[in-house]
């Protein structure tokens, strides 16, 4: 029997106190099993994007442990950062990787649900696949209002936690929570400050704009590189491959003479998506996966 | 305890048959826990390379069962090809993979080597790092004269075969069998049947033209494809990436105003090669393996 395995990646509101951020990995990291995989802190967002892996109940666990830590550590009434922000863990996504239906993580990520709910005294939403209602589908719209109006929101019937109390957690506001199909996050950089040119180009790409169907891209200005940033979210790397990508971000960036600097991925990337991209720039027609052996001598 | 894994990549003399090949590789697959990667036949060569992987044991056998089969369904004295050989099965080389020592990837190749002497009659020369003498460290040393040649050359001082007797076998010849490094096998495909220019790409990118250390190359004009053919192995991928061999013959082929029409992969690509030059495509500063997943759902 093979395990089920799942993929967590838990958005905190601290990305400028590398202390705090390294006590949340260490919580997560206390439960054995669990693999950390990345960990992506931005101070400008004042907000860390944490990845990990392992089999569900070990998964939900240090979900669980993280948010016991977080609760300590984070106080959203002090914090200020460029990212919309809800709860000192803002949310906690779970994605199925090997062996596991989507249907299997929406009930796992119900069971983390009711017991950050009832057992921190946090309300939790559910979203994204989780969701029971279409208004909690997306974060945007859960999160309008920000930690700062969920005193007034969350008494509303129509935003009524599905777990936890109805009152916002004074220090660590609310969370969403929720099984979602996995995708890539990769940004590019470019050789420009500019940001209206990286946004402008996100803008001509994403699915939004009238893009790539399976590609969500903004622009930014990363104050810590000194670069503009177009970020992205490819939602489905069979249809839209990495190098497509890359090669449009490259063509759009030219009308502007800017080229890539560097590009960043953030969390995981499956190896069917390396291959396939890799056998783009090789020109291989083909590159069976059984052809890839990892050697360990 | 994590096996040892060794590959094995026979070349044998047959090219055009494609049944035959067939029975080859059939033989291999009678050996539970061995898996068959690759084949690949060319008919002028009128040879094949067959590549297979698996605990030493199980590959040993499934080089001997290879071994039976060809010296059944190959007749060297009714053999043309543009390829040198002296062998039914031409040459079987043992490569390490995982969790093994060069040192016991020669034992291994001395124990397939005593076994096809002594219960087969065919005369065994140890080669590579298997090798007990200078001159039989190298391929072309040993296969000299090529099949027609062996009658008068076995019987030389020099030429007294490791193992078996020394006698050509009348209608399988000699085999050469000896441990190996791993290295990719690589072949580049030029939009032009100039096979002259694919030649001097070659002389100008192989460590005995002066160019790389870790490349061996020679161009070549393959009729299948009707296109000149850059063939090439990477003796070390990590000082040289796949990605500059590309760029290189490129480069190279530039100066005749020939692209790159398609490239292939002949046998196993490690993880970490394939990684190395995704990276440098997308302008990846760094990719971390434990960044890459497999995703089966």
């Amino acid at each position: 029997m093979n395990p089920k395995i799942i993929e967590c990646v838990p958005n905190i509101s601290e990305g400028k106190n590398l202390e705090v951020v390294q006590k949340c990995i260490q919580a997560i990291e206390s439960v054995k099993g669990v693999r950390m995989i990345d960990s992506s802190s931005d101070p400008d967002h004042n907000r860390s994007v944490l990845t990990f892996i392992g089999p569900v109940e070990e998964v939900l666990e240090a979900a669980y442990q993280l948010t016991v830590q977080a609760l300590q550590l984070i106080d959203l009434r002090t914090h200020s950062g460029t990212h919309p922000r809800m709860g000192a863990v803002d949310v906690i996504p779970i994605i199925p990787l090997v062996n596991i239906t989507m249907e299997e993580c929406i009930q796992a990520s119900e069971q983390l649900a009711k017991r950050v709910g009832n057992d921190l005294n946090l309300p939790v939403y559910l979203y994204a696949n989780s969701a029971k209602s279409e208004n909690r589908k997306k974060l945007p719209s859960i999160r309008k209002g920000e930690f700062e109006g969920f005193d007034k929101k969350i008494i509303e019937k129509e935003w009524t936690p599905d777990y936890g109390p109805t009152r916002k957690h004074t220090t660590a506001g609310v969370v969403a929570i929720g099984a979602r199909e996995f995708l890539i996050a990769y940004n590019i950089y470019l050789d420009t400050t500019d940001e209206k040119i990286a946004e402008s180009i996100a803008r001509s790409i994403r699915e939004s704009g009238g893009g790539h169907k399976y590609l969500q891209a903004k622009g930014m200005f990363i104050s810590e590189k000194n670069m503009a940033q177009v970020s992205m979210n490819i939602l489905d790397f069979n249809k839209l491959p990495l190098y497509r990508v890359i090669e449009l971000v490259r063509l759009e960036a030219k009308r502007y003479g800017v080229t890539i600097k560097e590009t960043e991925l953030i969390g995981l990337i499956p190896i069917q998506a390396v291959l396939s991209s890799f056998a783009y720039y090789a020109q291989l027609p083909m590159l069976d996966s059984t052809q890839v052996i990892e050697m360990k001598l």
